[in-house]
């Protein structure tokens, strides 16, 4: 896979997460992870959590460090092992700067305020995940944390570690799967 | 899936990684995953790593917490997604007592000494993990940390709690996978 | 799964066959079965059927006992093997009362009169399954039989059975694919 | 699929279930279905069902009608649902002779006396189904019928109509699969 | 597969690689292949080939000879594989006219004149194929070479030939997918 | 995919068709194509191609340069196709050299002396395929054509040059379902 840091800011409202939106903006082809910064607001239309839909629970943030990641095979399910990976190596990129963290599924919460948004969904050709993580907290509809708070000044540097993580651990999980011998019997 | 705690000594010597392994033991039907504890001495000849087949590194730990895990599919590449998963549940359950653990694609460390040994292969009918966790680290080949002097006294609870978030793990990622709207666009 | 008997009249027009109808609806989260009565009459433009699309072959009984049925996986060839399934339970739940019944593919009949109709789609996060039972069949397109005439007073409780009865082939048939050996020959 | 009548006594022990028995032996090449007569006498060292093997419950019966389906493809899930049918294919021809069956899972029973054995499994390349119905009765181990009492004379006639119903449903379930429209919403 | 060369003049612009356009055109229900003869004028807004539609490079051509191919299985990468298959055949036919060929990928190329285009994609139920072979070349936008000029009279021969190539391949690949033992060890 | 020539003769008899076997030989680890030159000859027991095992065809060629490819997922059918891919960029190789070339499935005729041996099958882990090409064609049991007198003096370079067409060939297919819009109607 490819990974990016955009240095440009881009305002999420959901409609980035759709097939090929990385090679229609970015040119890259393929499997790829991208990170940019950018306010997250998207309205319930755009929203692809049908929980959140019931709930009416709209997402708002005045700045997110945003990751899309798009995988060109058909299977939602391992999207979500997918997603849960690239929740984990962010919370694990935390560790390293010595702050706790606390992961209840695809959600990571920094002294009970929530810090990430995320969603994996499945297009026609491709499987797609969004994960926003709180750099600014004013306005929130719910108690959060954010980067800032945290001490993470420089957030592009985070987030290309957070992709070089999560790159090393795809190639990891595919030599794993490529060096063991079958069980026959 | 179906969890249990074993409450019998069981030494693991690589063939307890064998389709339908907890059925004919334990009468669970099903995917599963059971925990014991053990001696772990496998032999190269049952050796399902070929990178430690390759380099002779052969695994002996004098007291183990071990965990089988087995899926009814298919995919070995879902399998290794949750053998990280599980890697990732020991983790969390260790941080849940202060300790701060590093976790290197399957393998943790706790203060440079490793902690565990892991690997998830596919046979015919199923896929099979298995993660050994030292609590004793007299004799191992090379420098390990061990349950015992980290301060977990009680093992069985201990396994009990890492198959429960596995478990809760997977029902979460069940449950991400029927929430979601598809992109159709 | 989950299955759910739902004791309000809902008038089926094709709309109900849409991917999260039954989560969005009734709360069930995952791999579900609800049943209901109401109308049936579906306009062509809401037909997934295409062969009646092209014979514009529309929908109509006056009062039906449909089966909702969602499955969270991308197969749409294991769908029509399950809609095949379920179709055999309600003529199985029919013989149970000594009815004697015909089935064609995944259309019954009993006294030449067709009792159903039938028809198993993809969604892009889940398959889903519509069988419809005549209860009244005035003015029907065809010759049909309803589950009155031949004598289902309590529709609910026939509805429960089949549910049941499929859930639990569904339980048979994992445990089937679980409990063989593979052949290593 | 290609469907046989074998006019010649096969007794099965359990080794015809193995991938490409039937190419080896009757030169068909591909997905496949073959019936036989003959005496059936598995050891518990070719039983494939782990939950006879675990009570010892090895099969025998004096005069079987036997069928051995393959199918190349690697879904152990899609097997057990095709074993499934193939057994209501068989239900269903009974009837068509006006007798009552009783389905159960996989087995079939006739005035409570059991009148089948089947398992699905799968091989590397393959799929497989046995199922064996009993033709005379003298001898089994537990309470059975048998298509002699049933007053099925010709069993190759029988059988061969079985392997039709069987072709037909398949080509049934592939058109279903073919003429549906997916759910675009 | 069922295969076709229409005898109708049918201009292509992109509406025609549908899921189901075979059978709500011609009837014909589940994998196929057609082949007919008509003008090519893709608008942008109908091209799926996203590399096109960001270099504006809509396809225009006088008079082609079209092939659309629907297989009703899930897997768009089978589908690229099946459509270089189908590029291989078309490829084949022309040698066996004494005519070389050069192939990049899924573009054919005679005297430096491109010959065809193509494109594979999924719907919902199938993947779908098409390609276009240039038989004129006047006023097409970039240096073509056509099927006239290159001594191809008869098109509806070559069509069906290349028609019965690809058939013939794709049982070819289906029997030796069915003829080889797994490897156990 | 990584590709490599190694510059020492193996003689082939089968066993090298054997998954992992680059991986323990050459330190390759992961989908990978390796050319090698040397006698082949393998014994029935050894082979895999159940009509030759019918026909007692076994294998034998003075010396052959052969291609092993492994592929770690677990589709049969996919390796087919690779199988046929691989064919043709050895087929197109030889064009290159203005040599003509008639491909019937798997096998590769120049002047109606038969070049090639080849085969597709699976492992537990991964899918494997094997290509031999005649160089010296003395003592082969049916008529043959060869490398060396057709004039491909350098073999290592011919060779890698077919790894390499082979590698683009499967980046581009790669990137063609990658960059396709799916058809959403």
């Amino acid at each position: 896979m490819k990974i990016l840091f955009v240095n440009e800011k881009i305002d999420y409202d959901g409609t980035q997460l759709a097939p090929q939106w990385i090679y229609n903006n970015f040119g890259i082809l393929g499997d790829a992870g991208v990170a940019f910064m950018g306010e997250a607001r998207v309205p319930i239309e755009n929203m692809v959590d049908l929980a959140d839909v019931k709930e009416n629970a709209f997402i708002y943030s005045p700045l997110m460090l945003h990751f899309i990641v798009e995988h060109f095979d058909a299977s939602l399910e391992l999207a979500v092992y997918r997603q849960r990976m690239l929740i984990v190596c962010i919370k694990e990129e935390l560790e390293s700067f010595g702050i706790k963290v606390l992961r209840l599924g695809d959600d990571l919460y920094v002294d009970k305020g929530k810090l990430s948004v995320s969603i994996a969904t499945a297009s026609l050709v491709s499987t797609l995940i969004h994960v926003g993580v709180n750099i600014e907290t004013r306005g929130t509809p719910v108690k959060t944390s954010g980067l800032s708070e945290l001490g993470i000044a420089d957030i592009s540097s985070f987030a290309f570690n957070v992709l070089k993580r999560y790159e090393r651990e795809l190639e990891g999980i595919y030599e794993a799967r490529c060096k063991v011998r079958g069980k026959y019997a």
